[in-house]
């Protein structure tokens, strides 16, 4: 791939993102498509009526982003309504697909504002709110070919274990040993296959990075090697901010050795998350960076092989001089018998001091000695974090391949980390939103990625488990997450054991195929979940389809993602096989010919669309990914449906990579 | 309709709730299909693995309640997502059909509790909060026959007047009378029809209920007649609450007689709400009520023939004393340097202050000189406040059928008013959640209903009015209203007049037909809006459609509700014609066969399908209701059709009530 058709044009001095690694020259031609102004802080165009839009990575709404207003600007915020702006990720990239058909990258760390089709039905209006950035218009025939040149242009994306495509279960909290355990157990005893189990804050002491509580989880070592002998991964969190604590050894080094963000005088910036009060390491500064990256060793020597960097958008609960005067506001209250607008306002006050734009004003970088204030690279700190740590792991541990995925990111952070798609909601909505999703973070690199099945936020029922399961199977990511004080939703807690067995097992069925489609899409610069009007041009059917994905090379899912539902309309976008899972081991095969059809889904059963001329290569499920045998690939289709697959094997680790085998299977069906 | 089939069971001594007017005596029968535990306060039911459940009014989730736990609690809570347990209405009426079909209603004012399959997926569990309840069983051969003698024990439904089937605009607010003058004209001006304006809480001086700015609205009387003269009622809003001010005589008045709920030391319960500090009449207590209900007189002789009542759960921002104790409680962490959980009690502390038990639970109201807990009859003040204005009504002004509807309620309500959907938001998905509540509003009598169209929370966009709007035409109550803060909604405020034109014209087309087939129900005790479950039995794709519905006995339904769509998947659960309405006047039809169909349905456009055998009467639009040629109806239909329509027409007042007079119409397409 060259880079024929892309185009950069640079504003002010941008700061370096590290968005792009194969960079082009500044174009000399004027800007194609666009229409700048007020000092090229405002991007216009004008869509045709049916112009679709992709892109934007982690947002809410459909795959066609059309009329809605979208900001990038990473925020914790875990009630993803459809009229939210800005979710954890920033990643301004857009592709226009319509009377033109050309892609947009607004290479910029501050907040930048996509109102497509909002305000005005056929305006799309992009506010850039630092006139410092670089701007990349990516020219192709179709979205397909765009995504290929924006994601060369970004450079390859990260290569996550093998074993990361099993499932893998996570609770906020398992509070000691004891309780992972029990999941552990659990999981085995029914026969439902499981490789990695999650630590989440409260396995460290004090919410304190890189330690561990001795009293929750004594032995922690000897724990993390029989666990791994019962092939489980421990995954533990690591959060942004450092406990303020003295003799506290992280905390010291990083005072001591300023590598913390500062306040406008200069002091260390100090702000409330989990621990109580913190300094969030000054990820933009390279010693800071390196520091702190280092400290994963401490894990990595206990036996620990991956890890979730969280809170790092940075999310911030209060900062101590907001949250004071705050205090006096309302002291000031007291005995005033106050109104109902002074109530509002109180609120207001309380409300507003998380994640508040005023304390990210507050708070600066070290940049080379250049004081940068943290407002204007926000949507690069938890990119930062995550750099940091995966930098470190190839010097600590070269010869392993760490999972490693995060909550906050911008564009670059693909090439050394997944994310995951943040604190979502016990809602069948979120089952549709997790679909949507998949497509549009693999446009801007995002390989390694999923939802948190069955919700994090709010109470679950097994009907919802079972649904979300159901596509969850297909996420590279396959974790069932949830929050304290809700309903507990490990698989084994429900009543219908055996269907969640099913579907767990069929996973690991396809693991061999998921994982060769993850790892091809990555080294073809491509989609791994296409929308259908990736593939489907011109068919106006396809093109409208907006819960139903292309997986690879080979298949098409279309979950149900409604309560009490028999099943779910279906566009086949060409004549297909469907294959119907009853188990792993028990199904059934159908043609379905092109067109609309309302296919039956049962919640204990999974339909597959095979494509023409393709068939569905499977092996036999096992109770870990190291137990699978891939050298016995069968394959599912129809009858006479003869074709090459390029299976992909992880067979080592090579400067903390992947190393990758492939191997060419002739499929032919009798 | 005799009372065959009912059976009423009565536990401890229950508060009169006045839901039932045809009542039947104590059943000397076991409790047939329930099993109760815990003195009765236990409701025990395992359904069968299909068996669906319906109900419950006023309720996020779908038609087929399973699969979630409902509260019946009248509460102000505008984010109408998934997961919510309660809205504003009350309305503990279910119907299970399965391998048994029978309905349950609990008439208790307290909180009951509806676990339908949440916690396990077969198990009904009720929890009935107070010991002192009635419980009725209705046994009948189909749901739609059990709705049927439910809604004969609990008597007829209140009939709205003609002219509220019109369009109705509305805003939080119009904040003047030339704002008022300009909504019109622009409706006018770009002939959308219309038939009435709100006049949310800002028409009043300082919020004081039956007063009005005259600094805002000077000379409201004339106002009122000139807008008459243009066709259009104005309908102002009447909040619970009533200002504490020195020299308001409403609040001088029920305080000198004694007519405000008390604390539990006898003195006036004092809250704030929009107004400041209030008083809440007390609407159990008869003085009290009567006194209230008088005062409406005040805007009847200022012309006024409509009123919405709001804010009546009631809703509490906070109780002056626990706002006290907050502050107190904020105020001793000052100088403190609090730690994060610190920081999230002080957070709950103000969350936690509005419409908080703990202040219901320290409201008393006086009936017949015994005081009664709030709490335990939390669920009558919404209906009692406006039971305490419609029997007023009937006095004030005996010929004219007054509108009015309510924000809170609880079955019997239905017998004098109407309601609203409460505070939704400009969401999608709010689109669904008001087709789905159009039902199970009807099951439990609410007939005059529809929701905020376009949604009163958050921001909306062109395409979501357009497709809200599509809705919105077969909704009884058709309003446009929307928050203060958010973007103008107002249908000529949109770049496509012509489309909302066009669909506004339609909606007054059909208005015969649909005023028709509303007080027909009501009369029936029938469903305007029924499920295809009720309708075609035994048809399982029919049974599980969760998006469509039978309007009448003429049409079925199907809008769209999704963003970027070109259609929708539709099951058309028997031979019909589509008729697809660019316009009233300009429209196409054609067949539709049994069975699953996707429908291209652009976003200017409505589809309506017809029944079997019949035909979809229409007329001419108009700019407004009164200027309807209603002599000159025309059908759609398949040619050949012939059958004989009963229309209804309003055609007096007779003690406050609609005389409607009905006309056999015979049709016949040739």
């Amino acid at each position: 791939m060259n880079a024929d058709g892309i185009k950069k044009y640079v504003f002010g001095t941008p700061f370096e993102t590290k968005a792009v690694v194969n960079d082009v020259g500044v174009s000399a031609d004027n800007i194609p498509y666009l229409t700048l102004r007020d000092d090229n802080r405002l991007v216009l165009y004008t869509m045709g009526e049916s112009d679709k839009v992709y892109g934007l990575g982690e947002a809410v709404r459909g795959i066609n982003k059309r009329g809605w207003i979208y900001e990038t600007y990473c925020t914790d915020d875990p009630m993803h309504t459809e009229t939210k702006r800005s979710l954890y990720g920033a990643h301004p990239f857009m592709i226009v697909d319509g009377k033109e058909t050309f892609g947009v990258f607004v290479d910029s760390p501050a907040r930048v504002t996509f109102n497509i089709g909002y305000t005005r039905v056929n305006e799309i209006v992009i506010i850039v709110h630092s006139p410092d950035y670089k701007l990349y218009i990516i020219e192709g025939e179709t979205p397909n070919e765009i995504v290929k040149k924006f994601r060369h242009l970004i450079g390859k994306s990260y290569i996550a274990p093998f074993w990361s495509f099993g499932f893998q279960q996570s609770r906020w909290s398992y509070y000691t040993s004891g309780a992972v355990q029990d999941v552990i157990d659990n999981y085995r005893d029914n026969g439902f296959p499981l490789d990695a189990v999650y630590l989440d804050i409260d396995y460290m002491e004090g919410y304190k990075d890189f330690t561990i509580s001795g009293e929750r989880f004594p032995d922690f070592k000897e724990f993390v090697e029989t666990t791994r002998k019962n092939n489980i991964h421990l995954v533990p969190i690591i959060d942004a901010g450092v406990k303020i604590e003295e003799g506290y050894d992280v905390y010291e080094e990083g005072r001591d050795n300023g590598c913390f963000c500062k306040d406008e005088n200069g002091n260390d910036f100090v702000a409330a998350v989990w621990p109580g009060k913190v300094c969030f390491p000054d990820f933009l500064n390279e010693k800071a960076s390196e520091w702190f990256g280092m400290k994963y060793k401490r894990l990595i020597d206990a036996g620990i092989d991956g890890f979730w960097n969280d809170m790092n958008e940075p999310a911030i609960f209060y900062s101590e001089n907001r949250l004071e005067t705050a205090i006096e506001k309302i002291s000031a209250y007291k005995g005033k018998n106050i109104g109902v607008s002074e109530f509002f306002g109180m609120k207001d006050i309380v409300l507003g001091l998380s994640n508040s734009q005023e304390d990210y004003s507050a708070m600066y970088h070290n940049v080379n000695g250049e004081m940068i204030c943290h407002n204007n690279v926000h949507n690069l700190y938890g990119s930062s974090m995550t750099r940091s740590a995966a930098d470190a792991f190839k010097k600590i541990a070269p010869d392993k391949n760490i999972l490693m995925f995060s909550r906050a990111s911008y564009i670059g952070m693909h090439r050394c980390s997944g994310i995951w798609m943040g604190d979502n909601q016990s809602w069948w909505s979120h089952i549709k939103l997790n679909l949507q999703m998949l497509p549009s973070l693999n446009m801007v690199g995002f390989m390694y990625t999923g939802a948190d099945m069955v919700g994090f936020g709010d109470h679950c029922t097994e009907e919802l488990a079972l649904r979300w399961l159901a596509l969850g199977i297909f996420n590279p990511l396959m974790r069932n997450h949830s929050s304290a004080g809700t309903r507990d939703q490990e698989f084994y807690r429900f009543e219908n054991r055996d269907a969640f067995r099913n579907l767990l097992r069929l996973r690991y069925a396809l693991i061999p195929y998921l994982y060769s489609e993850y790892v091809k899409s990555i080294e073809n610069d491509d989609l791994m979940f296409k929308p259908l009007s990736f593939v489907f041009r011109g068919d106006r059917y396809a093109e409208a389809v907006e819960d139903q994905l292309m997986v690879g090379e080979c298949i098409m899912i279309a979950p149900v993602y409604e309560p009490n539902a028999i099943g779910r309309s279906v566009y086949v976008p060409e004549d297909m096989f469907a294959v119907r899972f009853r188990s792993a081991e028990n199904y059934t095969v159908a043609p379905y010919a092109k067109g609309h059809h309302f296919v039956d889904i049962p919640n204990d059963e999974v339909v597959v669309f095979i494509r023409k001329d393709k068939a569905l290569p499977f092996v036999a499920p096992a109770d870990c990914t190291v137990n699978l045998d891939l050298d016995t690939i069968r394959f599912i289709g129809e009858k006479g449906t003869a074709f090459e697959y390029t299976l992909c094997k992880e067979v080592g680790v090579k400067n903390g990579e992947a190393v990758i085998e492939k191997k060419k299977i002739t499929c032919k069906i009798d």
